[in-house]
């Protein structure tokens, strides 16, 4: 099986990506639009001109409509639905977990992916929710396993096959299903079964759960966030390593007269203004798109248009390395997604590990920035600066540095460095103009493991920052 | 005079706001794009197409150039420029901060303002740039504060006059400019010469410059940030009480092949995407902008686009009194910005005090919302609460309330307050699942508050927040 994702550009857990598939090759994070094959709201069609390179549809609503699934196994998906580009299958797990039952086998609807040329086939996963029994979540996910087994040994392989994770919300469960179906071999990995958690704001969940699949699935195969449509969640998803999403939201949000926004979500009665320039918004008034006879589909291309722009947004930021700042913005539109940043955190280790090393600028911008990647990075490193005889560690460029045999710099959440690498990322970060207690703690933190791990040396502190010194004899 | 600013809603000190003029009555906050008589870059008609309801000019360069000033003689300066919106016209005081000299009187200048059918007529003040020797600041004042007067005598007033608050980074002076004329009686205040510490994102000082001034001026009076035309910087200048801006960025960047965005600027090279949705990067590729015979046309298009719509933003989230948590927003993409949130935080008393006391949802997103409005009122009204008897505060709702008096909740940062109102804004607030320091202190200090204002009550804490008992007997 020839290598179908290519990993171009990487930041902190997130990357650009390129994955090939039969109807053409994709660049990823990449939102697919869900279509129903039923009624599309926006036609295929003009999902790609409003940018959308790649959809989703559900083949167990095709395959259950006799003139659909007739006509899909004729002409195929793609002329089926009127779209050129690669189209993604799901396989009815979704409405088994709505319905708790479904009509068809796990092998039948498979191989009617494959048949009606689905670029993308994912096998009937059993989509566990949150916080059931472990028991449970143990049954069910063995399940799943068995079938991906089954999957694996059978797929003809000319369209792409998903590997789907499930576990609930049992992290090592997560883990585990990740290295199952890594060590299988699927193409696309989507985590799934999160739904429930994003529609009831529990991020730090969400991020235990895609940590925890990531860190089984390791960080070469492309992973799908099932589910993960509202536009808030696309930073904080590909900064852990997601790089495919679908968006169900933009139609079904627009049927409840709700705008989204990459800060939340409006009832277009609360809404006084249409801020933002996308197509919909410039060729409407608020009031004008409020009495539109096409209200909910005006409503869903506005979706679709800002969901796409973060998209971009996302690559960008991967692409310049600015990720974490995004990061920042965008986790404080909710308390609840603020919880996932310091979840995502507390994984500082995992991340460090993943993170590039060279970027463009540290901005310094919560108490949230003294964990990223790079102060990590330095603490872990710290302790192999080699000191002897008089060292000056001193935040003030103006010391008499006369008579020290090493000069540090010093600046929170950094503490001591190399003098000479000032000018040098990340020690060149742009930093408030007080520090806050978190960077006071880590720049305090990494100076003792400096100090501890030159025990020869003896140090000399020229610190302006007020009362450092005292936190330092303190700790 | 007849009251021409009218405040229909109000959030923090910012607020939308009417203000009539001679050409139609505008709604604030409200973005003038800066016209060159000369060569505009886009042109006044195509300015009101993408949504421009308002323009400023400079009728020093009209006055200086003697076929533009014999036209506007003639038929006035919106038939000059293809405009029938309301035109703001400066005076020539840019000019003479870059050039030193102008060639120029005052009154000749203002009159040929009335003279051309100017909307809003500026004085000739002086720009004092910032960081200047206290007595140069108040020479310079003392000159801008003879002209206002000057200028408010002689004025006809069929125009709006504009009374400009100068001082440079001097706050007592700022104060006593805004004062000097608020007494005078104009109709707009532009809060002049801080285009530098815009371009040295020396937000902080731009912070202590607007809150003086506008501690002067009052809360009554429409005021102009003079100069601040980057998106990021609205929201911000906004929640202080500004409510006119003019932007000349759109045009100066796009020269410079920089494109804007409310995060920031990008050099066009820097960019791998367009991560938007206005009319120009829909209908471009980054390749066919940057290769695009109207490059510059087009940027400077995108650039007003983005300004426009972060104005609705601000405006949508006055409305709805979350202006608080858009800057929480937009004040994380620079440090530099977070110092500006920072020092307005500072400024909390002054907040309170204008800031409305009912909105929506209180969320509590970063260290600095322990300083909003909502929870300095509480800790000013907190001793109002009177207890006697045996008081229990507690965060747990299955704590035992037998046997107590009173009752209260407790939930960082407001910490303890009636159980009744706990449904009730403010204290229904939306909190991160870990309270952090900042948030724990103010608890704390309202905590110990209400127990001094109450030394007759017995009072019992239930709280399941880690060792927060040893914070309130610490302190």
């Amino acid at each position: 099986m020839p290598d179908r994702f290519e990993i171009l550009h990487k930041d902190l857990a997130g990357r650009i990506g390129r994955l090939s598939t039969p109807h053409g090759t994709i660049e990823t994070p990449l939102l697919m639009p869900v279509v129903n094959p039923h009624l599309p709201l926006i036609t295929p069609g003009e999902l790609a001109g409003i940018g959308a390179d790649m959809i989703i549809t559900n083949s167990y609503i095709i395959n259950q409509d006799p003139d659909l699934k007739t006509r899909a196994m004729e002409r195929g998906l793609h002329e089926l639905l009127g779209f050129e580009g690669p189209i993604m299958t799901d396989s009815g797990a979704f409405q088994l977990s709505v319905y708790g039952d479904i009509d068809v086998q796990p092998m039948e609807i498979l191989d009617f992916q494959f048949a009606i040329k689905s670029d993308i086939a994912v096998p009937l996963d059993i989509p566990t929710p949150p916080d059931v029994a472990r028991d449970r979540a143990e049954s069910e996910l063995q399940t799943t396993e068995v079938r991906l087994q089954e999957a694996a040994a059978a797929a003809d392989r000319s369209a792409l096959l998903a590997g789907p994770v499930q576990g609930s919300t049992y992290p090592d469960l997560r883990e585990r299903a990740g290295k199952f179906a890594r060590d299988l071999g699927f193409d696309v990995y989507p985590v799934g079964g999160v739904v429930p958690l994003m529609e009831a704001y529990r991020y730090r969940d969400l991020v235990d759960v895609v940590v925890a699949a990531k860190k089984g699935l390791g960080s070469g195969v492309p992973v799908h966030l099932f589910g993960a449509g509202h536009p808030m969640i696309f930073a904080l998803a590909a900064a852990m390593g997601c790089d495919l999403f679908d968006s169900a939201a933009y139609a079904l949000y627009a049927r409840q007269d709700r705008y989204l926004t990459v800060r939340g979500t409006w009832k277009l009665e609360e809404m006084n203004y249409l801020p933002c320039s996308c197509p919909v918004c410039q060729a409407h008034t608020l009031q004008e798109l409020v009495d539109s006879p096409h209200k909910t589909r005006d409503l869903a291309r506005h979706n679709l248009y800002v969901s796409l722009q973060e998209i971009r947004l996302v690559k960008q930021s991967i692409r310049e390395g600015s990720l974490w700042d995004l990061l920042e913005t965008r986790c404080r539109s909710h308390p609840r997604m603020l919880d996932g940043l310091k979840r995502l955190c507390s994984q500082g280790k995992w991340l460090e590990g993943l993170d590039t090393a060279s970027k463009s600028t540290f901005f310094y911008l919560s108490p949230e920035s003294a964990s990223r990647p790079e102060v990590i990075r330095h603490a872990r490193r710290v302790d192999r600066i080699c000191l002897q005889g008089n060292v000056l560690i001193t935040d003030d460029p103006d010391a008499d540095k006369a008579g020290y045999d090493h000069v540090l710099n010093f600046k929170p959440p950094f503490g001591p460095y190399p003098a000479e690498l000032s000018e040098t990322y990340p020690f060149n970060a742009e930093v408030p103009e007080d520090a806050d207690d978190a960077a006071l703690d880590q720049a305090v933190k990494i100076t003792k493991q400096l100090v501890r791990a030159n025990p020869g040396a003896r140090f000399t502190f020229r610190l302006k920052i007020g009362n450092l010194g005292e936190r330092l004899k303190q700790s």
